[in-house]
């Protein structure tokens, strides 16, 4: 197996970029969501130490760590695979802007219905593009009058999720005249895929987003 | 980031244990699905050492390289992690057999009709399951005589494949009375959700399975 | 014609008793959607002098005109029957609390994924149950964890809203059971049905919630 | 409140102009759907005078009540609310002819396949175009051959009944193109989005129509 | 051509033993449904003279030859297969009565909204079992007060029609306990199964009903 | 039973002209599906002389009897007609190629999820047309890359299998641009309608498939 190299985690985001946060969830008296944040009752094994210290930067930086991450922190090589594959996935789109990345895990969220990742999110659509396309994002993107480029990544994005097995050539080839090369169709199909995931592995233990995010940048 | 040990590079599974191949691909006259394995034209990257003889040993042990490897490959960081991520999430489940872990990825596969999918997993459910078990989950789960534990597992693995909104406490609570603990419920959605994301990405690209994979185990 | 008695009138609400607004929409910069709130232009005739006094008590008491209002009022009849019917249908619901009126409000809109009433009923939920629940309502109302009333109250109007055709006696019956007598279920059933008709008219015309609602009881 | 001018009052819509009845409803020993019009048990109130007499207008020129004013009966407010909004969003209607909102009404209704309204409106379409077209509406509006505009006002309708998240400007650009202006879209989706809640509210008390519509206009 | 014999000649159902038309077809001006009964237009072969003798006693018992038959008629061949297959799988029957096998009939084309379907068989349903049943076996079956047998029997038929996929064991297993043996499984499968056929062989050619049809039984 | 003529007796198909069986059922130990091919329990009459020496040339020249003529063979008039009607309806299809025919019953039993009608039609495309082409029938249609010609074909058979309601003019009219005339408009039709209804019934009755057909034209 390769060795991981300290340039892949360098590049590993920790979300301290978005604005300031409104309110933090230090401090606050816990939500019930906080507490118990999944439905399953699954023993816990001992984080390795570089997720132990990634724990610690969450909480210091952020007030909390993502209940997507203690959900997953069970096992720790679990917890390692996803944070890796979300970087690589994910983030590491090349030409789709952050707002663009959280844009479509929203409208793809909210296809699903999934009420951990439309909140998470829908927050991160907040923070970088405002409070309103963050609410259209998750109630329905075709209320948001967005220019031809994001509007064909997102009903790209959606009918990925909704009828996968009627996306065709036509499909890729509407988001070519849009202005999306090769590179970024697998770049948009990857991001929805892996919120299509997500969101089914949410529904199915209900898990629980941080209450903190309900408040952020509104 | 956690240095990946020895052990669990064993445990990564080349699926040498099947069977042994009924017809080999070597030396065939290559389908044309195993030339354009992809719609997309992507600038391909170098891949890393232990990739190039994880490939290596794919040639030598199975005749090919599975089509979904070399797509994934035009960027060594984002194939390292999917083979991590499948390797944590779908072959470390606990006390799901291989077999059960390629009826859920078969019959989630036909639920979104990915051609790639089905055929690759089609075929590892008649290896392992024999070739009518296999058609079944490609074709309708529902006309496989199962037992109450595999049932279940299915009908929780579809579930969330078409309807993740609506899965609530019962549906995990049928499982528990299925002889599944909540570890087992969490590495079952892990393999369904795995496999919505996997179907979303070779629909997108049109990714196409080797040729081999049709013949084989029948 | 019977003329509307003042008791009547009185009865009619203007959200006043909601928690006070945590932002109010005065003298702040108009948002798009604040200016153009629909996408149909038609002539406006003179609205009435009652319906005038009700526009400037609006101004006054919350600093803005519902939409919906100013949507409807191109035709004072037309508003005047509109908010006429809202009271009798909707807002004199016999049993139901305000708080239950709203939560079917926003749970029928979100099945229609309707921007303007899930924007405005979602505000009011969080205004009266807290931000959380508003944000379950919007997202996915299976997500909270209600008791057996409200639940089968949601579960009804939503069947009501996605499959009308096979609500019968046993989706009566477990309203029944679950404490609502023939009146409640009558009451349910109004606003559920109110609540699909202004789903669609608002997305038929594109209407436009006041975007102050964005940000209030968060 | 503004006061009900008699105006108003005398352009509420007795059914009188339509072709006269094939066979009387009086006298007729009552079929159990004129008895028992609703499966909900409610205690009844006084009816107002001006209602009052509107139902015994009904008795003598139609020989009956229509059963859903006898549902809304119970409260004379509901009931007078109702006559009135559908008075100014259905019947006032600007250039939209008695004929199309009939089929608006039946084409919704079967949409949502409510026994009531597909009998009533049906009903009225045959009285008002025909026993053919009365039929089509009930059964596949598509069957029908009509012209442009009320092809395009049809499919409008429907799609706003079935789909209503996706209906966007080009739906609303269509409408123009067969010639309807932007107060007519207003009307067309106030028929529409009416005829969806009062599907809804029939469906959820098992309304059922006077027996007499059935054999009308035949 | 099998000639066929006098025995099965006999058992051809010419539907005389209905209740008394209403309203002859003779004479009447045509309806351009009567005229142009198909969308297709197909050279027209020479019927058997067994078939020339079954459409003239058509014509001369009912007034009208159904237009279904006349469609199938370009090639006596598939004709005399159709005849003979309706035969076989729908009217022979063990045990269902003539207006149960109708019931089917209709019900099912209201689910694939069928309008020459729902008005050839939706008239029989009336000539058999009263117009308010026919009306409710065309709208929606649910709103039809059945016994538990005509209940069972529809549900499954409905059922096979719209989730064939989806038809279990248990399905089978609740029309026995309706009281339905296998015998009568088979045979409203085969009902249910025959007019999905005639359903959408009528669907794709824009088949028109008879318009005397329209008419009858009110 | 009326006699059939040599004439068609002749034209009747016994799948003799596919390439020769990979593998023979004759003389293998049964398959579970080969004894047990339905879930009725039906009392069995006698076969016709004919339909008798036509199961003896099946067993001759196939090595088994197509399980779906046993399960009709419980009453020999049932399983003549449907000889026929297949014969007339699918067979006798003018200028479809028996692979087009076989392509159409495969993507159609695949919409409906047949577990018998996908299986053994899956079989005859593979025979005629190869294996690939075969599997991709039975998953996703739409992955094959089908001329213009067979692409409209299936689109045809497949929205009338699973929308029939919206098959309109338009539908016809690409069919016809297609290179197809109105009586190849009429053959698509009859046998996307025919395997509609085989698939019911197979699936009402949980027909199995003889497990010989997984195995052949691999």
């Amino acid at each position: 197996m390769p060795q991981k190299t300290k340039t892949v985690a360098k590049k590993r985001s920790i979300p301290t970029k978005h604005a300031p946060l409104a309110k933090s969830g230090k401090g606050a008296p816990a939500h019930e969501d906080d507490v118990k944040f999944m439905a399953l009752d699954i023993p816990r094994g001992k984080l390795s130490e570089s997720l132990t210290a990634y724990f610690a930067k969450c909480e210091e930086k952020l007030g909390y760590v993502p209940n997507v991450l203690r959900a997953y922190g069970f096992d720790t090589g679990k917890l390692q695979a996803f944070v890796d594959y979300r970087q690589e996935l994910v983030q590491n789109a090349e030409n789709l802007s952050k707002l663009e990345i959280e844009m479509i895990a929203t409208a793809v969220s909210s296809q699903n219905r999934c009420f951990y990742c439309i909140t998470a999110h829908g927050n991160a659509v907040r923070q970088l593009g405002g409070p309103v396309l963050g609410e259209m994002m998750v109630m329905n993107y075709r209320a948001a009058r967005l220019d031809k480029r994001q509007r064909a990544m997102l009903d790209f994005a959606v009918k990925l999720t909704t009828q996968p097995w009627e996306v065709e050539e036509e499909d890729r080839a509407r988001l070519r005249r849009a202005g999306f090369n090769d590179r970024d169709i697998w770049d948009i199909a990857s991001v929805a895929a892996f919120y299509n995931m997500t969101n089914r592995l949410a529904s199915a233990t209900d898990m629980r987003p941080n209450s903190v995010y309900h408040g952020q940048a509104r």
